[in-house]
């Protein structure tokens, strides 16, 4: 249905050109994993399993809002350099990325049992990483736009080196099934969030070498892949069930003896 | 002294037309509940009650703020459709409810007594609500206004479950007071919150069956009673008062036996 | 580096004039003051340490974004006042403000022992006072704008009386090295903070009795000593050194006896 929205809406002129496709298959992705995630969530009722739900539910929710706010042509705005050259970015993305990348470390942080203060820490470096991104993005100085995306590339590093070293501590105390689904999506989000930085580096934001078309391609995958991959993974793990339940039977053993 | 600013504002192509009488008693009205509700706080010692009061004179002077910007034709915009029709939105509103909305949940859950993880969640989801509202509010496309107003109607009825439901449960273990003012919280925000898409529906951002003249009047009404006359049974309810120092009566009558 | 960059942007008209040096100078201080807070920091193992150094570096951290985003003319505005006045305002610097104020009012009130209610009252009536002066920056009537300098005004006296009052009752128990920092860092947000609004008022953005040139070199001085002279002084104070270490000595003499 979406996809046969497209090309009226093109000749309205809204921005959108080829690579509206990709805008429309990354909002029914995000949809389809939503979906999904609230019907296998439906009657869960351990209330730490339901937070990894409803945080994960979110995280789809906000992304495929984000794409079908970005297919209507809404997030996107030319950025006229000093140079002259005109570039068309979809801020939308970091509005998308502002909420979610916090919601996606709180998941892998809740699943480690790190502390409060940590996820706050990380967080809150996370956020700074996101909005020295956007400031990368709407800079008209050339050499501006690279010096933010240096800022918010290091702010990656050090979020990538608290989840690894801080984040990865917590989660080494934990039982055998989380520590591999924390592996598991730690691993998702060191690759597919490192590759973000390159993908504006070489696309129309930094150097040009890959166009809209194909940076808009390039972005729904790793979105998909950071948001509903991950999410698959952590809410098919048994590691998400709450700890509470985990001391019963041997409680109850206790009791038998 | 307000409605006497009026005239030479307008004069001044403020871009407020006749609707700066609603904001001008809209501001007052958010002012006259904020002063009262300082008054009456003044002296509260109880560290429970105390926070009720704080977030509730937020709401107002957060609300007092945004009306008085929109009396000054801050808030104002025009969006101009890709069918050529030009909508006068305020959109200043979105940025009062994007704060006000959660503050008035967290006062309706800490009174519940929910939990941190339950009022988080459904701060989350009212958050979401609020931002594809203002998506709604500023997209140039009609289909696009709609789908996005379906969005957030959807959203607003999973809070108003999770309100219903999950912080119910919560209420239904507290005492007959703490119940009694909470059931009737819970039905201002259900009838009051029900009626603002149905506003936005029918009025400029919508269909355009009612004027901004009356839609401005519409949203003050539903503005005041949302937050003042939600204040005012909140703060005048025995039920805020902390439960710490309820232990104490019953404590001293044991050392009198 | 930033100083010889200094003359071929402003050829560029990036709108950034005269005041540039200041900027640049604001850029390099930040960083300094990060660079040292970060080295100082580098094998703190103590968590509760650990926090105020990850705290402060943020603060550092963000202004410099801030500093560095305006000397390249990104977070300047021009507002066009209904009287026909122009004026360039700065509006990157409320984004700083916004984030960094929170932080270093939880600098303060954890070092306090504030409880979580009183910080989070005092972090979300800073947020107003930031967003009601913002919106004082923004408007286009000048009697509006003298409007919210005077509400944001009237917050930031309820942010400092808070400080003073109820997070200085928590500090009044803590222990005497505590207590000498607190009552240092308190004095210097009273005094730093007090004279924002006057610089605002003497500067461009109220009676323009201050040029930008001046009025970017004031705020300069004051963000340096409300940040990183704040910083210096708490992560030098033995204070800040997790008070979970404290009892162990008094535990083991108990022990001994």
């Amino acid at each position: 249905m979406l996809t046969s929205m497209l090309q009226p809406l093109q000749a309205a002129s809204l921005g959108v050109e080829g690579e509206g496709i990709w805008l429309a298959l990354g909002t029914i992705g995000m949809l389809l994993g939503m979906v999904y995630f609230m019907a296998k969530g439906w009657d869960v009722q351990d209330p730490e399993e339901e937070e990894f739900y409803v945080i994960t539910i979110l995280i789809a929710g906000i992304a495929a809002a984000s794409y079908l706010s970005m297919f209507f042509g809404f997030g996107l705005t030319e950025v006229e350099l000093i140079n002259g050259r005109v570039i068309d970015v979809y801020w939308a993305r970091y509005a998308d990325w502002l909420f979610t990348t916090p919601l996606l470390l709180l998941d892998i942080g809740l699943l480690a049992g790190a502390s409060n203060r940590d996820l706050a820490s990380l967080i809150t470096i996370d956020a700074f990483m996101i909005v020295t991104g956007l400031a990368a993005t709407l800079m008209k100085v050339p050499v501006a736009r690279y010096a933010f995306w240096t800022i918010s590339t290091i702010a990656m590093l050090f979020v990538l080196y608290y989840l690894v070293v801080v984040v990865g501590e917590a989660a080494s105390k934990a039982d055998a099934d989380t520590q591999s689904t924390f592996n598991t999506l730690r691993n998702i989000i060191l690759i597919a969030w490192a590759v973000y930085p390159v993908a504006w580096l070489v696309g129309t934001e930094g150097l040009g070498l890959v166009g809209l078309y194909g940076e808009t391609l390039l972005f729904m995958i790793l979105d998909l892949a950071a948001k509903i991959g991950f999410g698959f993974i952590l809410l098919r793990s048994r590691a998400i069930v709450g700890g509470d339940s985990a001391p019963t039977p041997s409680a109850s053993e206790t009791t038998a003896d």
